[in-house]
């Protein structure tokens, strides 16, 4: 064989994704020829001294990215990314996603925490929202830099209306994705600003600041969110929070800490960025309301966005501005222009003007609820003893902490051996746990698939 | 048969795409006029001597994009394109944002330079285009985050086809507006890199690279572009250039100085930004190839956008980036994830796909030379000595400088005291510039506006 990968076990990179990047690199280069047929599960098995899972997790990971091209009985091809635009083929079938992500091989049970149920979507009332939108010609050119005025006051209203955020349409900027959001506050705060990030926290959006110019210091969470004390020994401009279900261990923040924390922020001059990131999804007790609206000294930046409220794939987030970053921020955005398509805008607008979307959520609110009430009770009786339950009230995922002698890697291979993806929660911490934990999504599973997957995990893990 | 394309075989591009592209230049350039007769499948292919099929190929390919008319038992016509669109039903005539904006109590005639025409936009097309991908349900989960490889893959043979630009699908990346994509490019040069920008320039692109937390370093324009010489006493990580048509200046850069600065990039590992922000529109002459297509060096990160040529207000534009600078561009687009919704990216490739984006364009071009058109004799024959003209040779735009001691600011005063809207052109210089010149924007404006707005500019400036 002359393909080698270079593993490194001891990295900390699982290997599956070392094969992975491997892989993707030799084919974007170009030395892994379009077409050509790669090892097969077992020969680079047993080549590279890794398990065929392993194999198997890296090859369907390039598979669904489109890398390879996967053929049932034959094996994984280099995906003919050149041949198809170099003039040999005629002119490109465009391949869509969703065959490219459909799994040839096998079903597998993918607990993704990004994925939503759209089953229920109502899609001919947004088809016709968005069809309305395209009719209205003013939609065509440019708008404000900041989001068009009726999505700005939609938004300003739910917010009041159900996390009790308190603010004038004016306020609120709208962006396509957090991150965009995110890099205006990377600016704002200024180059080499030191902001606190949660340890464990959203490894992403913890890169994306420090890949905009902040230096991030990790702040210790325990069971009542971000550590005030930890705050405290340190000189910020800020710090970034998931208060209504902590990113990955799902705990809400007591008000206790809530009113410690702006406390904080008021002695310090320092503003909160609160990410509310799954904050419509609460299922027990009273619905919490945020951070902001506990504010009195204007210090919190509150970040929202339709991701998992509307559609994944829309790109509509917002944030609140507090009135003493409202200027520069608005001259930031202006600078920025707006992101979001008009007519993206002005359906999203429609969308929760005509209640439709209040419905939707409502919709999807019961459905989650009941998907959760299944993956608990699953797990309950299937797992039992052998994992703790964490971070259950909120959101759309939940954490499961193996007890006994057990690594994070083995809980993951070992259940992507029986055909069931949980992801890992390690990543999301500055140095390794001490427990093993496995984050399970659950918004974009069936009723039945989660049934499915828990009782292949007990089989797996036993 | 007075009509010899010039076809080679060993090219590398298949035959049928070089006489595709041989007929669209020809009618491009008017100087196939409309209704001319093409020759038969069977005269051609004998003449040149390649199969029926090519041809049948190539003509098929250039019928589906609005360039030829098929009538059948008689023949291929070069399509009609002024009469078409003209005065047979066109949709009713939606107002413009440029309406819009117009103050309430009297008619502004508005010369902005980003209004685009909308009245013959392909409303109905566009609908069904977009109520289709809503309908696909596989692109409500969110998706690579570069953008759709569909979208990427009709963006990176558009780019060969009609600017040269010669890149993979896979070295597009797709983003919410021209100022995400630079956003992108000021974290791949690194905090306080410094690059060269044109003096005068666009302005908003400049502060944006230094929010961006570039330096950057202003680089004189002469009538050639760019000043390659000065750039040489400078340490610089890149430069940034609208070579297509000079951004405000509207110059086109000559061969000559474009090979000239390749060999500076070349020479010191710095890369070229090359923005063709309006290359779609070219009035005189051949098309002139992107800088792109010269570089051998892997030194030139092309960007473009669909705000002039689509949507202003849709939000998408695109870059391909080197080979060399893929690899950490692609990570750092994963960072970011992609920010325009796949339901837009969906619609926009498809409308590439099934012509009719190439045929608003052509639509468009024609409009906009009428308009152009128009507004140069209105010039010559109102203004005639007063004023000089510049960079009317493609764009959106043009510069009129003013003969004898006035000022700017009292060229635009006096011009709106008249209920015309013209724009300053020393916002984008460093220093103040020694004449005085406007700049007049014609793609939003009739051309009935565009003559009135002449007039009153005339009785204005005298």
């Amino acid at each position: 064989m002359d393909i080698t990968p270079f593993l490194e076990p001891e990295k900390g990179r699982p290997l599956y994704q070392q094969l992975y990047s491997f892989f993707k690199r030799e084919i974007l280069a170009g030395r892994l020829k379009a077409g050509t047929k790669l090892p097969s599960k077992r020969a680079l098995s047993k080549h590279v001294n890794v398990s065929q899972t392993t194999v198997e997790h890296a090859y369907e990971q390039l598979t669904a990215e489109g890398y390879l091209i996967s053929r049932p009985r034959k094996g994984w091809y280099a995906a003919e990314v050149e041949g198809r635009f170099h003039g040999t083929a005629p002119p490109p079938p465009p391949e869509t996603a969703a065959n490219d992500e459909a799994s040839p091989s096998r079903h597998i049970i993918d607990f993704h925490h990004g994925h939503a149920d759209l089953r229920n979507f109502p899609i001919s009332a947004w088809k016709k929202t968005f069809a309305n939108a395209v009719d209205d010609f003013s939609l065509f050119q440019s708008g404000p830099a900041a989001g068009d005025i009726a999505l700005r006051s939609m938004i300003s209203s739910y917010l009041r209306e159900s996390r009790g955020v308190v603010s004038t349409p004016e306020q609120v900027i709208i962006g396509a994705g957090t991150t965009i959001l995110l890099q205006l506050l990377c600016r704002l705060f200024g180059e080499g600003a030191a902001v606190g990030f949660e340890n464990p926290g959203f490894h992403r959006s913890k890169t994306f600041l420090k890949t905009g110019g902040l230096r991030v210091i990790p702040i210790s969470v325990d069971n009542r969110g971000m550590s005030v004390e930890e705050l405290r020994q340190h000189d910020l401009k800020g710090a970034y929070v998931t208060p209504s279900h902590q990113f990955p261990l799902g705990m809400i923040m007591p008000v206790g800490r809530r009113l410690e924390l702006l406390d904080w922020a008021a002695l310090n001059g320092a503003y909160i960025i609160e990410d509310d990131y799954d904050g419509e999804f609460r299922y027990a007790g009273q619905p919490i309301p945020s951070l902001q609206v506990l504010d009195q000294n204007s210090r919190v930046i509150y970040m929202g966005t339709f991701s998992k409220s509307l559609i994944p794939s829309l790109r509509v987030s917002y944030m609140v501005l507090p009135a003493p970053l409202l200027k520069d921020g608005l001259r930031l955005a202006s600078l920025y222009k707006q992101t979001v398509s008009r007519h993206v805008q002005h359906a999203v607008a429609q969308f929760m003007k005509s209640g439709d979307w209040q419905r939707h959520l409502n919709r999807m609110r019961t459905l989650y609820r009941k998907k959760r009430k299944a993956l608990l009770e699953t797990v309950q009786r299937e797992l039992g003893e052998s994992v703790l339950i964490k971070g259950e009230n909120a959101g759309l995922h939940i954490i499961l902490e193996a007890n006994g002698a057990v690594s994070e890697e083995t809980l993951i291979s070992k259940a992507f051996e029986e055909g069931v993806k949980v992801y890992p929660v390690s990543a999301s911490y500055e140095e390794p746990p001490k427990s093993a934990s496995v984050l399970l999504g659950f918004g974009g599973l069936s009723e039945e698939d989660i049934e499915t997957g828990i009782k292949k995990l007990k089989k797996a893990w036993r």
